[in-house]
């Protein structure tokens, strides 16, 4: 199959950090070749890597994390991946799932990707674990919710539409009713588009432009920094996903003046230019000093902290949604915090120790909520997801 | 001022049941007369009627109800007004609101409607109640929850980007502080571009297309039906709303064959068409029979039961919200319920009353919440929300 399929996918991502590009508006040319169905707008379900991995965040996501019942084993699982490949094959192309009862709800327009994890109890049942992947250690500054970590299974759902996302996951939630019950379920979202119509990297709910100190999606060091190649052979072309769920304290955020917030990031607020530079993606100049000879991005500025050059050149691929979850008439604000990595314990532990231990920004956020999952490679027609792993 | 302003926010919403509408992808080209200001998509601020009345449902909305605080009078009422109006138009034009502690979020692509309404409580204060406005009686059928009913302020904001929702909801929570505080949020999305692009009615979580048998808007019929004409003064062209959280039960739903469902509702799921019919908007034919003699249309058919021939002509403008709600790993899904008529007890209470009595539905619905609000007319350059009501 080659590459082919992951290229189309990344050129929407690869598109967005170009100005003018060809794919403004989120509208993807998808050629007929290579066995990709064609959908009017969006990525294929078919590919070397799940789609919805090298791709900015959908603009409406869901994840559902499953426990999976008692007694469910290996081979289970495998006819649960089975039944969910059909589903996120025909979902993709803006069909009804198999044995969907409101089948008008699926359509074509809407640029459906649904992505899997495994929790690190699945490999108890497989064997075969990824490197790297196990449940993260408890933080300083966490205060995690049970109701909000941990999992066996992962469905990741993201689209332009809402109506798609929650049909979409309905009819997951409802073929994985034999094997597996829903644990949590996070709904987010993200807006990449500019007030112009041009792609951008979007703004967290502090107002922070979120995610610009990524690897550029298609060059070597982001297949590095996400793909697998060292791990078990089945997991080639696999990634991770760490989910963090960040509560953002708006009133006290909101208490500092523009300057404290952007001293604490260690980026401007308008452009997400570092406070050393004068665009969003010009380089951290870690070193520079003000005219009273104190450093212009702080010790403890997140953006210095996050910088992979702190991080023994080692990265991530770091996304995010944004979320609400209302309580009555009390509104809590948060980040659903994404990360991509080939493997978690040598890319993502370091980075998140350190922020722990220093970053600013901890004292207007607190992690909730954490886990994490291995995302099988891709599946090309006539296989299904993990099926190396699962047969 | 004229009708001019409102005229174009209709064109959104009538060139919605015209096929190939030069309004396809909800792109509405505004001009700069009538001191209308322009944002790059959606509709301004000012005109003869409040934004988001006239109009298809937004793809994300939120309502919030507020509860005036103790003491507050008709002076106070008035100078969360004039605030609110001030927010109004800088978000509706993409522009930070004054004192907006992340400006950055308010951005102007994305076609956000700000609606603004009284519960009857407020006329205590003001008197000039419009006529027909108090709370609804409690239905057979009802299950109320106080939780998610009444209120003394209404906001309900509407856009093509929940972040822009969000952030204008937070603005304008936060200037009414002083005034009043949250009793309910709902949040809710809608798809009204079907798998071509087209503009389309769009489908609540039942999967049945949903408010087909509206008046079209911008004619008198719609006019008629929706703007207050006779009223105390300050009221005339605002409307009144009713708000109805109405749980969907989608597993006893999903039960049923796709004949039985479409005989409950009278229309046909892959079209909404009348059983009697062949296309959408076909008129119904309530008195047609199928070969054992039997009505086509069944008595305890909703759409016979909310035809406005069985509610002696009178009509309503209804529109609907998806909704999911997530307690811990459980979810609800529903609709939240949205009619605009110049008289609730005139034109919606005998409709109400008949769905009660009688809709098939029933068996699959049930209405938790319901709240009533009149909402004032709109604004133009150098007044205010409700100014002629409370000056």
């Amino acid at each position: 199959m080659s590459g082919r399929p992951s290229r189309r996918q990344l050129f929407g991502y690869a598109g967005a950090t170009a100005a003018g590009a060809a794919v403004a508006g989120g509208v993807v040319a998808l050629g007929k070749d290579s066995g990709t169905e064609v959908v009017g707008r969006g990525v294929g379900p078919y590919g070397e890597h799940q789609p919805g991995i090298a791709a900015a965040s959908p603009r409406h996501a869901e994840l559902v994390a499953f426990n999976l019942r008692p007694g469910v084993d290996k081979a289970g699982l495998g006819r649960l991946m089975r039944l969910w490949t059909g589903d996120i094959v025909a979902l993709a192309n803006g069909r009804a799932a198999p044995g969907d009862t409101a089948p008008e709800l699926a359509i074509g327009n809407v640029a459906l990707t649904t992505t899997v994890g495994f929790g690190p109890r699945v490999f108890e049942l497989t064997g075969e674990r990824p490197p790297g992947l196990d449940d993260l250690p408890v933080m300083r500054h966490d205060r995690l919710d049970p109701a909000w970590s941990g999992g066996d299974l992962l469905i990741m759902v993201g689209a332009d539409d809402p109506v798609s996302v929650v049909h979409a996951v309905r009819r997951l939630v409802a073929d994985a009713q034999p094997f597996a019950t829903p644990a949590w379920r996070q709904t987010g979202f993200w807006n990449g588009t500019g007030s112009d119509g041009q792609l951008v990297t979007g703004r967290n709910l502090f107002g922070q432009v979120d995610g610009t100190g990524n690897p550029t999606v298609g060059t070597p060091e982001f297949d590095t920094t996400v793909w697998s190649s060292d791990g078990p052979d089945w997991f080639r072309g696999g990634t991770t996903l760490v989910v963090r769920r960040i509560r953002l304290n708006l009133d006290t955020w909101d208490e500092l003046t523009r300057s404290e917030q952007e001293r604490a990031i260690g980026r401007k607020l308008s452009t997400g230019a570092p406070l050393t530079g004068a665009a969003e993606h010009d380089e951290l100049d870690l070193e520079a000093r003000d005219a009273d000879g104190r450093l212009v991005i702080a010790e403890n500025a997140h953006a210095r902290l996050s910088h992979h050059s702190e991080n023994d050149g080692r990265r991530i691929f770091r996304k995010g949604l944004n979320y609400v979850q209302d309580t009555g008439p009390t509104r809590e604000s948060g980040l659903i915090f994404l990360s991509h990595q080939a493997d978690i314990a040598a890319q993502f532990l370091p980075l998140l120790a350190r922020l722990d231990a220093a970053d600013a920004l901890n004292e207007w956020t607190t992690t909730i909520g954490s886990a994490v999952f291995a995302l099988p490679p891709g599946f090309q027609p006539g296989t299904w997801l993990a099926q190396n792993l699962l047969t």
